[in-house]
């Protein structure tokens, strides 16, 4: 075997040569090495751990060394190994080069005996510690090197502790604890056949042993087994013996646990707690409360000092806020363990900017340590961080954010009491495009059906509001205007609190925190623009969120989805209008009424995106999805008729009445009149018979317009060529709001685009739409728009002639959402509820392909479509659009096959701008259709 | 301008001149040089029609050389232009290298005069002919020449009809004629301000100009622009001066039409007719009946003999039944025009393969003069030829062939009748695949709703079966068992006839022909399985139809669908009981009743294909599929429950009335009572509380199979992954029944196919099913099956996967159906109801994608699967089965790509292999996928 060194102190090591000396070991050597104060100790290599495994003994030599280490730290800490005084004690440490939970890990306070014991004692004076630290001791050496069980140990604990009415271990007092220790010696020789080692060196031969045995243990055979660990990633593990320090030595002594900064900040302060004259046990078991560590400046300014020199040499060397451990020994600070620090988002963005200001790390540092996702938590409002509730329900995340408001159960009802100030969560089983008003004055959507990419939750996303979805516990009863959980009824108006970040539903109004863009992250993302290539859009409806897009540093509109503006309820009617006109002429005169409402929306969105692009998608849902469903009109029909029938009934009375019994009808005539009045004054106002033929005219038109598959049925384009004159509407109002806007002044880039296109034909037809109307509107307007024509690439078809495609249009954007159905030939709705949990679950599909881009199938459509497009027009501005522009990995893969630009909800933006800056300073570079 | 030969006689012109001599020019030199009798005449050509627009006058010399032609014309006639003897005329015909009915056409009988007049007459001895040619060309010479309008000529015949009470022309006399003719040349003379020319060459000189200058009218530029005829293809037109020849100089004198051979039966026989001493226009007129050419044999036995001539120059030269014009001038024959013969699909095929039998061609061009599609008329039943009766309604012809039956209205009672041996016409408003085993019973199926693709035309199409479907004319009433066409109203039982070839439908039995297999088409298609590269098989599902696959010539079983065995009555209950299991083991209960029906239906299929493959697809529809719909059992429900609460009512009758009026009850008890027995007696035999509740929990699971798209639902392999126990006994059947049909000694070679794979995964997945079940049979039966696994290719994300697809698949078979519906985003059945026809209308589409492969999209996503499956597996077996396979065109386009083989429905298949051989003949190879 080896013939190399086989020992080496935590200042000889080579801090990466984790092979040989393990995570840990390697880690000791590191921090020694950068000048921290570890307590000192040595490191036996993996070699001498295989050495022993083949031949059963230490290597030649090896017992020797560990000897002369032993005499060596003794020296260095002026301490003896088993010494009656002033007594060195040792911890044994296993590590391997991979982190491997299987192993034995850590004996504490070995070198422990009758003497040392008495040494312990008299350095701390605290004799219940002395005795804890033994029993613990010989039962952790028991258990790991002499392979003695636990029960015997915790029976005899168990005995102890009712004997003197302990309830707890630290109830119990030092001479209880001896005579515990002793009952374990007792314990040890009667299992073992042998006293316990007294002898210091007989502890550490066998302690070490017991270590690398631990290797081939099955424990850690089986665990590499199951994570594929190969004998080149690691092979044998090391042993770390290091001095025990102790912080409870006396006032000058304590321990404690900090941040370089503030992980929930990054303000630049030691962060942390400490507790002086104490060990860590003390802080675990919660008898005393610690400090923070601001306080240790007056209290032990000499100790706060060597702390600073601590934070600045691990900062320095790591590039990374850190999370150390340390202990003081008579008024000499040690560093334990330090490793990167966990923080929030907060904390890492300002810590980022800032490190990079004092020269630590450079831009390209800052923005690569930071996860984009992460980014969420500061871009929606959180539950006040100290809320402790238990939550009624939990549904699924669906757009994160916190809301608190009274429940509503319609999207009318939402709309009505939102204008008039009021906070509301939007309650349904499952919402419908017609709902979308409600969604503009609700400040949170609950769903009792649906998934992460239902229609509700993609509504609530692209607007930045927080919902819940699919929250099967909540049983919705509309009609009656309530809803259950288990025994809990909700009434109307009763406020509740989700949280779209973990789902939660809660009672009542939890305190929440509104989000802020730091200055820390608007420098953040200024780098993160400076360093990306690839572009970031929003996708906006109306000029409200244009407004709020362009704050969230949006370089235009990539999605503004014409349909949205449809929806609003002073429009809908003259939609539905339009949907049910039965000639040319009636639909050209509703629509004659929504192209002034159309182009005020484009103006306004134009005028908050001034001089940035905005891409205009012409309509895309089938119409049916602006008419109510036919169960609903045969519902509201069937009532609607049976109230006809009743007030006929009563307006008939007198007649009958007279009829009948004439006595009667003269008592009660002048009741019956008042009666009669009230019917016909409400039947005019509510109840004209054209109300019931109306809804049938409806219901007829809902079961004409219905499909097999919706999905891929009458839309988009379809309509645009079946009926010409709504797509000429959109686009006379999209270049008459450019030229209007133009005349005052203000740059306008609209992009007109086409969705759910399948043949170049259909794409040339509207585009002749287009040629027509720009004539004419340049004519009436006396000013020359500019604007580009483009296609979504969201149909298979479209991908595969993108070549030719690119002839006609100027851009593309890839709807990713639609492109990803087509690809897997699933349905969205469909597959979540059905199928797609049972394949992820069964291994078939790793991630949703609606929220992650199946870069395999949709990818490679994708990566096609860019090629062919561009062969024809190498300078085709290529985005994408569907829900993945905003998902990181997603927007790496864009990056890859050379988009231009991405478009994600307002929301979104800041974490795509970072992720796009990424995927640049990541080396991804543009790479041909094969590779 | 051009300085060469102005004037080619028909023995001087180069036949193969189209640009110099114009189509019809070159034609009649090429007849003249291949010794037929033509009449004598020259051709002015295209040059000199140019040198004459360039200049407006003739070009030198050509006048001369027309004179000098007409000299060698009299000479060669022995007539003269002019003679009041032996006249001779001349027609005077345009003719460019392209067709264009925009130019001026034809002038009969130019060269006719007063004097000329008397010689005709006395050639022919018919007064009344020569007034009548005379004023026909007077008239014609005044439009086309002298540009005087039909309408005061037409006028004056008017006139002249009204004063001799003629009803037609033909009932004029030869004196009034005299008159009218005489009428019109003053009426040309009033026009043209001068006589008409007496003088025939003046007449030529003005019909030649004339000629000339219809090349730059009005009609042949607009009909040039519109057709986008450009200069190379067309420029001038060129002149055919012919000498006219005449059938009516007595009794050796005739004239005819003919094939060289029967066109209907492709007899080697001349088929026409013949008038003797007559005219074409007597012919037109009907005057005179036309005898058959067979008879010219005995009546004319020397022209006969001209006629055999005729026919065996015309088929030697053009290698191509020819369809002739024949004018007999005393005693001589003439042809007057020869052109390629259109003969139905029976004379097709025997004179293909006659004539090559003969030597006049090669088997290719045996193979390649039949378009594949006119086979499907020898494949089906053909309605009576002579048949003329007028149809009730027409819908779209869906499947081809002629049936007659008894109108049903429902599966079930087309399945008891037809058992009974009646024949079946399966009439519904659509058919849902519930239907099927009406289907089986049925002879034909007629549906008031669905297109071409509809379900109703997909399943006959491929089960052979005729079928009308989308017939709106047609209502239905299921519950009435009745149908109406306007007032008609047809009963259940009624007998109507439908011809799926032409979508027309009629009352009563229409007698019909049935298809045989000739030995010339046997033959034919043994050529074709020779030239060709790809195979055909057949789309087959039970025992049944592969025995007719095989005599169609399939070389296996490309598609064998497992669910339409699901479908018959014996099956569908348990299928259901599988559907509506809640636990795994009554699912498995069911699974297990299922296999041994399935076994027994693969080894009817393997032992019928004994040495062929059988591919066999697992289960594909969603699952809903096979219940009832929610609206049905809803409509149940509520009957049963309605009849529930009556039938309780009578049961309570006697204690009621006892109650009420003991003296009613005494007189009635008796009857009541027997009322009451017969009610519980059909209480228990129909109506049990368990039929409400089954309905009940059918149509809660009926609700919660409901999908959004099921197109792309829980379906196909989907259902394999969730449900692993029905492929298992789908795989289980296949094995068992391969098996055991191998004890028997039957070669069997099963291909197992999943059906909508989307991911490797679920490849894999499916591939470890059978692998396990395979060594279990293997096991059980000792025998080792071999068997071969691939996938289908109709998600377009497997095409793009293909590459890692081919690892594990040892074929693919592409689905067309669902890969057109993926590609283009376009569901079938929605996109036929809704927008496809506007789209065809207005050109968005030639085809309907459905019907016509789609070679630029769908093509491209499966030329891509092959380069890619291919790459991984270069013996990669690649088929399609969607029903482009059964399509000419679409067959060709998967040769081209490389495929294996097309499979497609049983009658199909001699079109296909037809189709197959054609491809390779044409010389297309595959290409790569950027071809």
């Amino acid at each position: 075997m080896a013939k190399g060194k086989m020992i080496y102190t935590f200042e000889e090591g080579d801090g990466k040569n984790k092979m040989l000396l393990g995570g840990k070991g390697a880690n000791l050597c590191e921090m020694t090495q950068i000048g921290l104060n570890v307590p000192p100790g040595f490191v036996i290599t993996t070699e001498a751990c295989l050495a022993f495994l083949e031949n059963n003994r230490l290597p030649d030599g090896v017992w020797e060394d560990v000897k002369k280490q032993m005499a060596a730290l003794e020296k260095k800490t002026g301490k003896g190994f088993g010494s009656a005084d002033n007594p060195l004690l040792v911890s044994v440490r296993s590590g391997s080069a991979m982190s491997m939970p299987g192993m034995m890990d850590t004996i504490l306070n070995l070198g422990l005996n009758e003497t040392s014991l008495q040494g312990l004692i008299k350095q701390t004076g605290n004799e219940r510690f002395a005795w804890d630290a033994y029993r613990r001791f010989i039962q952790l050496f028991a258990k790991i090197a002499l392979n003695i069980p636990d029960e015997p140990f915790d029976e005899k604990m168990k005995e102890v502790k009712t004997a003197y009415h302990a309830r707890q271990d630290v109830d119990l007092k030092a001479d209880q604890l001896k005579e515990l220790a002793e009952a374990f010696l007792a314990i040890v020789h009667r299992h073992s056949g042998k006293p316990f080692p007294q002898d210091p060196f007989e502890q550490l031969d066998i302690a070490i042993k017991a270590v690398f045995r631990s290797w081939n243990g099955k424990r850690a055979v089986d665990y590499r087994k199951q994570f594929k660990i190969t004998p080149d990633q690691a092979s044998g593990t090391a042993v770390n013996i290091v001095t025990m320090v102790f912080g409870n030595m006396g006032n000058d002594s304590g321990t404690g646990v900090g941040f370089t900064r503030n992980p929930g900040t990054g303000e630049n302060l030691i962060y942390g707690e400490y507790l002086v004259n104490a060990q860590g046990e003390d802080v675990v078991a919660g008898i005393r409360t610690p400090k923070p560590i601001a306080e240790m400046a007056q209290e032990m300014p000499e100790i706060y000092d060597q702390l600073i020199q601590l934070h600045n040499r691990l900062e320095s060397h790591y590039k990374e806020v850190q999370d150390f451990e340390f202990t003081i020994e008579k008024g000499i600070l040690y560093c334990l363990q330090t490793r990167n620090g966990k923080m929030n988002a907060r904390g890492m963005v300002r810590s980022s900017v800032e490190m990079c200001n004092e020269g630590f790390i450079t831009k390209e540092q800052a923005l690569l340590r930071i996860h984009p996702s992460i980014l969420e938590q500061l871009l929606v409002p959180q539950l006040a961080p100290n809320f402790k509730g238990n939550s009624l329900a939990q549904g699924l995340p669906a757009s994160p954010g916190a809301a608190s408001g009274h429940i509503v159960f319609d999207a009318d009802t939402a709309e009505a009491r939102g204008r008039s100030g009021e906070k509301i969560i939007l309650v349904r089983e499952e919402t419908k495009p017609e709902d979308i008003h409600g969604f503009f004055h609700a400040r949170g959507i609950l769903t009792s059906r649906g998934g992460k990419t239902s229609h509700a939750a993609v509504v609530a996303r692209g607007m930045g509001k927080a919902c819940v979805s699919g929250c099967e516990a909540i049983h919705i009863d509309d009609f009656a205007r309530k809803a259950t959980i288990g025994d809990m009824t909700l009434h109307e108006g009763d406020v509740i609190t989700i949280d779209g970040g973990t789902g939660h539903v809660y009672a009542g109004e939890v305190p929440t925190v509104e989000p802020e863009v730091s200055e820390e992250l608007t420098t953040l993302l200024t780098w993160a623009d400076q360093a990306a290539r690839l572009e970031v859009r929003a996708n906006a409806d109306t000029p409200g969120d244009a407004v709020k897009a362009r704050a969230f540093g949006a370089k235009g509109i990539g999605l503004c989805r014409t349909e949205r503006m449809f929806n609003s309820t002073d429009r809908l009617p003259i939609v539905q209008e339009m949907i049910l006109a039965e000639t040319l002429e009636e639909r050209q005169a509703a629509l004659d009424r929504l192209l002034p409402i159309q182009r005020n929306d484009f103006k306004g969105i134009f005028k908050a995106m001034k001089g940035l692009p905005v891409t205009v998608r012409l309509l895309d849902p089938p119409m049916h999805e602006f008419l109510p469903t036919a169960a609903q009109l045969e519902m509201e029909i069937t009532h609607l008729r049976h109230l006809r029938d009743t007030i006929k009934g009563i307006e008939e009375l007198p007649e009958t009445l007279k009829l009948l019994n004439p006595g009667l009808y003269q008592k009660y005539a002048d009741g019956l009149g008042r009666l009669n009045d009230a019917m016909t004054t409400f039947k005019e106002s509510h109840l004209e018979e054209d109300v019931i033929v109306k809804k049938e005219k409806t219901l007829r038109k809902v079961r004409s317009l219905a499909e097999v598959n919706p999905m891929l049925g009458h839309r988009g384009v379809r309509l645009g060529i079946t009926f010409p004159e709504i797509y000429s509407m959109q686009i006379q109002a999209v270049l008459e709001a450019a030229a209007l806007c133009a005349k005052e002044g203000i740059e306008v880039y609209p992009e007109i685009m086409v969705p759910q296109v399948a043949t170049v034909e259909e794409l040339m037809r509207i585009h002749s739409y287009v040629k027509r109307i720009h004539k004419i509107v340049v004519l009436t307007h006396g000013i020359d728009v500019q604007y580009k024509f483009g296609s979504m690439l969201e149909v298979v078809r479209a991908c595969m002639r993108a070549g030719r495609m690119a002839e006609d249009a100027e851009f593309f954007s890839f709807g990713t959402n639609d492109l990803t159905q087509a690809t897997f030939s699933f349905s969205r709705e469909d597959a979540e509820n059905k199928f797609l949990p049972a394949y992820n679950e069964t291994g078939i599909l790793q991630d949703n392909p609606f929220e992650v881009l199946d870069i395999k199938g949709v990818g490679e459509v994708m990566k096609i479509a860019v090629e062919r497009g561009r062969a024809t027009r190498p300078d085709l501005k290529i985005g994408i659009c569907g829900e993945h522009g905003g998902h990181p990995e997603s927007i790496a893969f864009c990056h890859e096959i050379g988009l231009n630009y991405v478009s994600c909800s307002g929301p979104r933006v800041p974490i795509a701008r970072l992720a796009a800056a990424q995927a640049q300073l990541k080396g991804v570079t543009a790479k041909g259709a094969n590779a």
